[in-house]
């Protein structure tokens, strides 16, 4: 089969790789219907993040069971299925916490930006939708893999809840899908953050109720007129920079709290918190615990998380796919094998 | 009349200080009838904050209103009243949303272990009981405020609900009252790290479900013993070292959360927490959003929080309240004028 392998910033290749094949009994292989590339992905493309060896790249997709380990019932070939960026038992006592990012069995994957993808632990982690879905669904499934659930990851870590008013601070995949969770969870007030015309539009279309283009400082005196002069309840954290942290930190509000998903590439001042009250919560989503929920919401079109992609490209040009993102020129690609 | 001033480390003085007066329309006179030592006036007594002029001291109370300012109608004198350890406007958008301790108009007091003391924002800070109360219920209405809703805010700002597991770390009268707190909001598992039977007795009678008198790893191997191996669903950081700190953070489930109210005078690995999904929140109580109904759980003798006081002594030894408590003599000391 063939799929993506990173080789240096900038450099993916679309290659052959071997096929993946059962390696323990709970494990299942999936024939990729869909696959996209992640904003985490961009860290290692632009040089952030080492790349010791050629490595296979991606953790995002939908598709169809091909085969299972006899361990597996939940799932069987022929199933359309979708899964989360990181694999969880969905059995141990973390996972029964609802804390799947944190399974004690989880891990990640061997590459899915590829046509061919081995699922371990497929039980805990592979949801079936009832036959085929609709093929315009399919972006929305794929969604659920990663960004929808990372969003709502960000609303559910800062408390968002009916009436909440919400900042998010990032406009891109991430931040609207938080934007998109914040309104399905009933802040009354959604404000995102963005200069972008095309990214602004698709928050209003999730369900931005403000749409603040201003940074630093100016950004936080306008989210501040917006809510009663003292910052919002809950800010969503979408991007991970120092800038980002600052932006959060100056938008909450006293007792209120930060969600976080964004990869932490700068500090917190937790003790300047502290006096404010301030709570801090986020990290990788827990991507199982939301995806029955998310899922219905999507078949029932209800919610419509897929309209974060923008680009849609065969996955032999991944590489395109990732230089769209890398230069702003998608906010996010979808690959078909 | 008197009160406490410090006037160096070790060197706390019972002098004359001017009768407080209303300076402000919104301003109450009480005359004190308990006043208690903080574990936080210890860092100046110990040395740990800086003392740049004598300081009158203290900031928990309760007594009978003596004046009132012309603005004031929700406590008259005669009234018997208690106050947390900083005002509060309870109107301010702040205040409306819970957040008292950061209240847009409040502040502290000028030394509150004295015969009288000036409340500013009456209306928002004190809560008048039915009648004077009985003399047996003074030390748990006088540790309403600041230590029985300092442990309060500990357990809701880790989110602290029916059937957690809580650890609680710190066995001051803070910690004690956290865990008087974590068995109130109806957690199943509360963990008490102590290792004075003394306060582990105080401990198990406000709910303590098991007590871990080892630290450090030892201690946290304890705890994850008691908890299906991955840790408490909260911990109260009750103490503000940072090896109270590391022992929160080791204590804590993946996807759980850390309440601090130990004045932090240590580092939290925020990035790292991120992985884990941990959550971090706290800071300063909000008194007077936790005031009418714990002081409900007061007058009804459903909780008793003034166990915590294990020492009293007339206001004029106040220096002796004081040296108790710093060579842990004493929990925690009450002042009666």
């Amino acid at each position: 089969m063939f799929g993506a392998v990173i080789h240096a910033p900038g450099d993916v290749r679309y290659e052959e790789r071997d096929d993946p094949t059962i390696l323990e009994p709970t494990d299942a292989i999936v024939r990729t219907v869909a696959a996209c590339v992640c904003g985490s992905d961009l860290w290692r493309y632009r040089g952030l993040q080492p790349i010791p060896q050629p490595t296979p790249i991606g953790h995002e997709y939908c598709g169809i069971v091909e085969t299972v380990g006899d361990a597996v019932t939940a799932v069987k070939p022929g199933d359309f299925v979708v899964g989360g960026f990181l694999h969880s038992d969905n059995t141990c006592p973390t996972c029964r916490k609802g804390a799947h990012a944190n399974c004690e069995h989880g891990g990640g994957y061997k590459g899915c930006q590829a046509e061919k993808i081995r699922v371990p632990n497929a039980d805990g982690t592979l949801i079936a939708t009832p036959g085929v879905p609709d093929d315009d669904l399919i972006p929305s499934i794929l969604a659920l893999s990663d960004v929808m659930c990372t969003g709502w990851h960000a609303a559910v870590s800062a408390g968002v809840g009916p009436g909440s008013s919400v900042v998010v601070v990032g406009d891109g995949a991430v931040g609207l899908s938080g934007v998109l969770a914040a309104a399905q969870l009933g802040a009354s007030t959604v404000i995102a953050m963005s200069r972008h015309a095309d990214r602004q539009e698709v928050a209003k279309a999730f369900g931005a109720t403000h749409i603040v283009t201003e940074r630093g400082e100016e950004g936080i005196a306008r989210v501040k007129e917006l809510t009663e002069g003292i910052g919002a309840d809950c800010v969503l954290e979408c991007v991970g920079t120092d800038d980002a942290r600052v932006q959060a930190v100056g938008c909450v509000r006293a007792g209120g709290n930060i969600g976080l998903v964004g990869l932490p590439h700068g500090d917190l001042p937790v003790n300047d918190l502290f006096w404010r009250n301030v709570g801090i919560k986020g990290g990788p989503a827990h991507v199982r615990a939301y995806l029955p929920h998310l899922l219905d919401l999507v078949l029932s079109r209800t919610i419509n998380p897929g309209l974060v992609f923008d680009l849609e490209l065969p996955l032999s040009q991944v590489a395109e796919a990732y230089a769209a993102m890398d230069e702003r020129r998608a906010i996010k690609s979808l690959l078909r094998p």
